[in-house]
C-alpha cells in the first residue's frame, strides 16, 4: 500500500542544530536503552558541549520527551488517501513501525512522564493535543465523503487506534505487525465507526 | 451494576507466607515506585529476613513480576452474568481499578520485562496464557448464547480490551474511568464482535 500522505508537516520548533542534538539522543536511546543514556554521550555523539546540551535540556527526563516528540513529528503521516480506511490503514501503519523501532523510548517516557508534572504537561501540549488534532482530521474527512456520520466519533476514545498499537509495542510479548493493524482496522476500527447509533 | 463474578478462582502458586511477600512487595511498589523498592524494605515489610526473599526471588526484576501477576490473580474476575456486556463490562472495570490503582507498577514490569527473556517467558507462560483463556472463555460463552458467531472472535487481537485500558492506565494523562469502560465496550467491543461477516 502506498498512502498518499504527506510527512512531518507540522513545522519544527527546534533549531537545525537542535534537532540534531535531538536525533543523537534518539539513536542512543534505540542502541542502548534508557539506563545507560548519558548526556556527555549525546555531546559526543553531535559533537556539541554538555554545556548546550544541559541549557537546552537541563534533565534527562526533559531531553528524552523532546528527543521522543520530535521522532514522532518527523514520523507523522498526515494521510489523505481520500478513503477511510487507507487512511487508517497509513496511520497504523506509521504508528506501528515508529512505536516498535523505538518501544524503549516509548517505555521510558511513560515512566518519565509519569513522575513530573511539568513533563506530563509538556506531552499534553507538544505531543497528545497534536495527535488528537491529525486523528480528528482523518475522521472528519470522512464524514464530509459521507463514509460516516459525526455521531459516530467518540472524544472519550480518540486514541484507541494508537493506544491498542502503542500498547502492543510496549508490551515485548507480542509486537503488532501490519496483519495486526488490517485486522484492527478492519474488524474494530470501522465497524465501530459505522455501527447502527441510536 | 453487580456483577456475578468469582474472585481469584486460579489456585495460587505460593505460599501463605510468600504470597504476604508479595503483597509487601505490591503495597511497596504502589506507595513509593519501582526506584525505590529496595529487598531491605520488603523484608521489613513482610517481618522477614532478606536472605528469604532472595532465595525465592533472586532478583528485583522477578520479584516485582511475581508480585504483579499473584496481584491481577487476586483481582482477577471471572464474569458469568449471562450476557456478554454485563461480562465485559465487569472484566473491563476490573481491569481499570487494578491497572489504574497499580499503574507505576505496570510500568515497572513492561520496562523489566522488556530487558530479560527468561521474565518475558514467565510473562506469558504465567499471565498473558490465563488472561487469554479468560477473554476466550467470555466469548465462548455469548458464542454458546447465540449472542455471537465464532467467526467474529479475531486470535490477533485477544488483547484489545484489556490492551487499551492498560494504555490509558500507564498514559498518566488521562486515566480510564468507568464512562471509558462503557464506551469501548458499547461503541467499540461490541460493535466489533456483532459486525456483519463475509
Amino acid at each position: 500500500m502506498t498512502p498518499i500522505a504527506d510527512c512531518a508537516t507540522e513545522p519544527s520548533p527546534w533549531s537545525p542544530r537542535e534537532a540534531e542534538l535531538l536525533a543523537a539522543t534518539l539513536q542512543l536511546l534505540q542502541e542502548n536503552g534508557y539506563e545507560r543514556l548519558t548526556v556527555d554521550a549525546v555531546a559526543a555523539t553531535a559533537k556539541a558541549s554538555k554545556a548546550t546540551v544541559y541549557r537546552r535540556w537541563p534533565s534527562k527526563g526533559e531531553l528524552v520527551l523532546a528527543a521522543f516528540i520530535e521522532g514522532c513529528r518527523q514520523a507523522a503521516v498526515h494521510p489523505n488517501t481520500g478513503s477511510l480506511r487507507e487512511d487508517l490503514l497509513a496511520l497504523g501503519e506509521a504508528i506501528t513501525a515508529h512505536a516498535t523501532k523505538h518501544s524503549a523510548t516509548v517505555r521510558a517516557v511513560m515512566v518519565e512522564v509519569s513522575r513530573d508534572p511539568a513533563l506530563r504537561e509538556a506531552m499534553q501540549h507538544q505531543f497528545l493535543d497534536q495527535r488528537k488534532a491529525l486523528i480528528e482530521s482523518v475522521l472528519r474527512q470522512a464524514v464530509g465523503r459521507g463514509e460516516i456520520q459525526a455521531a459516530a466519533i467518540s472524544d472519550e476514545l480518540w486514541d484507541l487506534l494508537p493506544g491498542y498499537l502503542i500498547f502492543r509495542s510496549v508490551m515485548p510479548t507480542r509486537p503488532p505487525t501490519m496483519k495486526t493493524v488490517q485486522a484492527f482496522v478492519d474488524n474494530v476500527i470501522i465497524p465501530s465507526l459505522t455501527r447502527p447509533l441510536a
